[in-house]
């Protein structure tokens, strides 16, 4: 099974980096596997903790993406980490080995600490649409411009419907990023 | 903005009904809109009080759409509802005023108490599948196939990629209905 899920780390000099990712859950273990070269690898291996932020709140996603990265944090309880300071839930994690490669190394990780901040609301369907723009927003140049917007007309749809002002705020960021890469 | 989400009422006889529902979120009212005929507009205009049940089992949603209904459920706290077992979240509301309508009543209710249960595990794609999914399921007959199948070949990417137990088996559920129900 994979998470989506906004990863914060600290570098050994004490810079935070917030980065959305795909996080695999075998077990009892949470797989992390950045493509390098990356911060989030870099500060994992350097410091052996890492923070899972599961927010709701997508414009996290959309920023990251977007050149929008200065969200607030606060310390983790537990590890060397920021947190986001807004968060639903957020996850303290070691890394317990690493699996290296060449092109993505697979870093295993477990949790140590966990705090509920606040309720799950209930699903919605502008905010997946938003996570599934934002990663047609990261493949740009590696997939075809039909697909993209084939994709982005389909997501529209669950996006209008169900909207509120942070998923909306979400998708214009993205769609901003996506028209500017357009070819002309 | 609209949540999807698992509403339980009971009626006036006590019988309880569990059914999947977009809610409109307005300020501090949520509105229930069920179409005629619907039970959860009969119990809560017999009892005047539902629950919203925030959970990340989407086995209930595409259950209830595949004749799945029998989830266990506990009584809530401070309304006459009883509320799902397994649940992230539970709200329980009172119904405030109703605006009917031939076709579709606004059912404007008031959130009186919330228990957090569990904490958010973060967004996975394969349940936005299944919910995806769901609403395709909940529509044949007045979706053109053509169009049923290109979002399902779409939603089948997230889902194989991303997908739990709970999920491959939810959407194994609303597949079985929906081939079911093509014509030959």
């Amino acid at each position: 099974m994979i998470l989506e899920t906004i990863v914060t780390t600290q570098s050994a000099e004490g810079l935070a980096h917030i980065a959305p990712m795909g996080v695999h859950v075998a077990g009892d273990e949470f797989i992390v596997m950045p493509f390098k070269p990356s911060a989030t690898l870099d500060n994992l291996l350097a410091t052996g903790c890492a923070v899972f932020n599961h927010t709701d709140d997508v414009r996290v996603f959309a920023g990251c993406l977007t050149g929008r990265r200065d969200w607030p944090l606060s310390p983790a309880e537990r590890v060397a980490c920021p947190r986001l300071s807004v968060t639903l839930t957020h996850v303290e994690l070691e890394l317990a080995r690493v699996e290296d490669d060449e092109l993505r190394p697979r870093l295993y990780c477990r949790a140590i600490h966990q705090v509920q901040h606040g309720p799950f609301q209930g699903y919605n369907r502008a905010q997946f649409a938003v996570l599934e723009a934002a990663i047609l927003a990261s493949r740009l140049g590696r997939l075809p411009w039909s697909k993209i917007d084939a994709e982005l007309d389909y997501l529209k749809i669950g996006l209008e419907k169900c909207a509120g002002e942070r998923e909306l705020q979400a998708w214009g960021w993205l769609m901003e990023k996506i028209e500017a890469e357009r070819p002309a």
